[in-house]
C-alpha cells in the first residue's frame, strides 16, 4: 500500500522543563514520516524547506525509506521556523516566534508517483493547502486523514469545514474537538463532526491518551506512564505517523485494526517524548515497537 | 469481610452546566457506603450529622444497608454545609460556601462492633480526625485506604504524613500527587508517595480514568466517555466505596483483583456522575452495574 504524507518540514527552537534545544530539526512531515516509515516505506513526503536546510538529515530520512521526490528545496529561501516554550505540567506551552519563511509561499505539488496513494496524511497545515493536494489526486485513497488545530478554526473555518468533507479521519485534541462542535460532551462532539464529514475521529489527549469514535463505537487508547518526559514536540505528528504507517502496512480498515493503528500510533508517540526532538525516533527497532505496545496492552488489561 | 467507612454527611448546593440543586443530600460517607453497599453489607460508618438531617435519608441507608451506629446525631446543630459551582468543563470549580456545623467539633466514636474491621475507608476529612479513628481500632485492618484532597496538604502536612505512614491505599488526584511528592512525573510521584507509606497509590484523573500503582506495577482504568455529565460531586467518593466494597466482598488482595476494584469503583463513578448528588446510586441493578463494567472492558479492548 503507497502512502503519502503532507506538512511542513522544519527548524524548532524548544524549552521544556528539561531543557533547551536551539534550531533542531522538526515539523509535522518529519515526525509523520519518520514514524510511519518504520512501518513500511517508501513514505512519500510533500513539503518545502530553504537551502538552509541540513542536507546530512535529506540524507537521513532517504535513508529510512522517505521519498523526497514531492519535497520543495527553495534556492535562496530559509526553512519554517517555530520557537517555543513548555510549563512545567508540559500540557500548555507558548509560541515564542513563528517565522513562516518558505511557508508563506507553499504551493504543494505533488509528483506522478504521488497521485495516486492508497493513504494519504494530510498533517497540520492551512486547509487550502491541505485541500490544494486533495484536488491533485486522481481517485480518492483508501483513507485519508487529516490533523489540524484550534489556530484553522479561529482564522479559516470555512476552508477547514470544505476540507473536512474529503477526509475519512480527523485528529484533533479534546479542546478543539469541543470548540469545533459546540459541544463539551466528547460522545456528542464526535456525532457533530462525523456529519461534517470524518467517519473516524481521533481525540488526543496527550498524557491522558486518545479517543478514536466511528459511529457509535468508542476506542480508548492510554498513555503510557512515562518517568521522564523531555519534550512533548512532535507527539501528536508522530502518533498520526505510526498510525496511518500501520493502516498503510496493513490495509486493513476494520474497526478492530483501526485500534491496533491507534496503539501503534501511542506507542511512537510515547518514544518521541523521551528526547528532544525526533533524536529518540532515529534509533528504535521493530523488537523495541512490539515490546512498548505490549506496555499498552497491560497497562489496561484486567479480568472481570 | 467487615467494611467501615468514615467521612462527612452532609448537604450540598451545586451548580453545574446541567443546572441548580439546593440542599441536597450529599458527604464522602453518604457516597462510599451507597457504593460500596452494591456490594457487601453492612457498610458501618462513623460520621456526624445536625438534627436538621432528614429521617427519611437515614432509614433509605439503613434499608440500603448502612449500619448507622456509628452516627452522631447531634440535637440542636446543623449539618456541615457545601455550596459549589463547576465550570464549563465540569473539571474545575469554585467553592461558593462551607458551614462546617457539626464537623467544627466532630470527634469520631467507634462503636465497639466497629473496633475490629477487616476493610477501612478514611474519606476525605482533616488527617487528625482520620488518625482518632486509626487509634481506635483493636487490630490492624487488612486493608486501609485514605482519601485526601491539597487542603490538607496545605494546611495539616504534617497530620497528613502522619497519617499516610498508616494507611496501605491512598487516593488523591493527579495535581494532588505532583503536590505532594514534589515530582510532575506521576511515574516519580508515586515512587516517592510509596515511601510516605501508601504501597497503593491511586490517582484519580476525572474524564481521563484512574491510575493504580503499586511498586513498579501500573494499571490504568479509563473513564467510560459519557453523553450527558450532570454533576461530578461525589464521583472520588463513589469510585472509592466501589472499591473498597468490591475488596470487602472479595477479600482478595492480589494485584489482580485489586485491578478489578478499581474498574467496579470507576463503573460506579460513571453512574454517579450522571445525575445531581446521590439520585443516580438510588436505582441500581447487579445487572446494570455488570453491564457497565463491561463496557469498560470494550472500551480498551484490543488484539495486537
Amino acid at each position: 500500500m503507497s502512502l503519502v504524507a503532507v506538512g511542513t518540514v522544519a527548524f524548532d527552537d524548544i524549552e521544556t522543563p528539561a531543557g533547551r534545544a536551539e534550531k533542531i530539526v522538526g515539523g509535522a512531515c518529519t515526525y509523520i514520516s519518520l514514524a510511519a516509515s518504520y512501518f513500511m516505506t517508501p513514505v512519500r513526503i510533500v513539503s518545502v524547506v530553504g537551502d538552509d536546510f541540513p542536507a546530512e538529515m535529506l540524507e537521513y530520512l532517504k535513508k529510512r525509506g522517505v521519498d523526497l521526490e514531492g519535497l520543495q528545496i527553495k534556492a535562496g529561501e530559509k526553512s519554517f521556523f517555530w520557537a517555543g516554550k513548555y510549563y512545567r505540567d508540559l500540557n500548555t506551552r507558548d509560541t515564542l516566534d513563528t517565522q513562516l519563511n518558505v511557508l508563506a509561499t507553499f504551493d504543494p505539488v505533488l509528483p506522478a508517483t504521488y497521485r495516486n496513494p492508497d493513504y494519504l496524511m494530510l498533517g497540520n497545515l492551512t486547509p487550502q493547502v491541505q485541500m490544494r493536494v486533495l484536488e491533485q489526486l486522481k481517485r480518492r485513497p483508501k483513507l485519508v486523514a487529516l490533523d489540524t488545530m484550534n489556530f484553522w478554526m479561529n482564522s479559516a473555518l470555512n476552508d477547514l469545514l470544505a476540507v473536512l468533507k474529503k477526509v475519512d479521519v480527523l485528529t484533533i485534541n479534546d479542546e478543539e474537538a469541543r470548540q469545533l462542535s459546540g459541544e463539551n460532551s466528547l460522545v456528542k462532539a464526535a456525532k457533530i463532526i462525523h456529519e461534517m464529514g470524518p467517519k473516524y475521529l481521533i481525540i488526543k489527549k496527550g498524557e491522558h491518551g486518545a479517543l478514536l469514535f466511528h459511529r457509535g463505537e468508542i476506542f480508548f487508547a492510554p498513555a503510557l506512564p512515562l518517568a521522564d518526559v523531555t519534550d512533548p514536540t512532535g507527539a501528536g505528528d508522530t502518533f498520526a505517523g505510526g498510525f496511518m504507517g500501520w493502516m498503510a502496512k496493513t490495509g486493513d480498515l476494520s474497526f478492530g485494526n483501526m485500534k491496533r493503528a491507534v496503539i501503534y500510533g501511542s506507542a511512537m508517540a510515547s518514544f518521541c517524548v523521551e528526547q528532544f526532538g525526533i533524536e529518540r525516533m532515529k534509533g528504535l527497532t521493530p523488537a523495541m515497537i512490539q515490546k512498548r505496545v505490549q506496555q499498552f496492552a497491560d497497562l489496561v488489561h484486567f479480568q472481570i
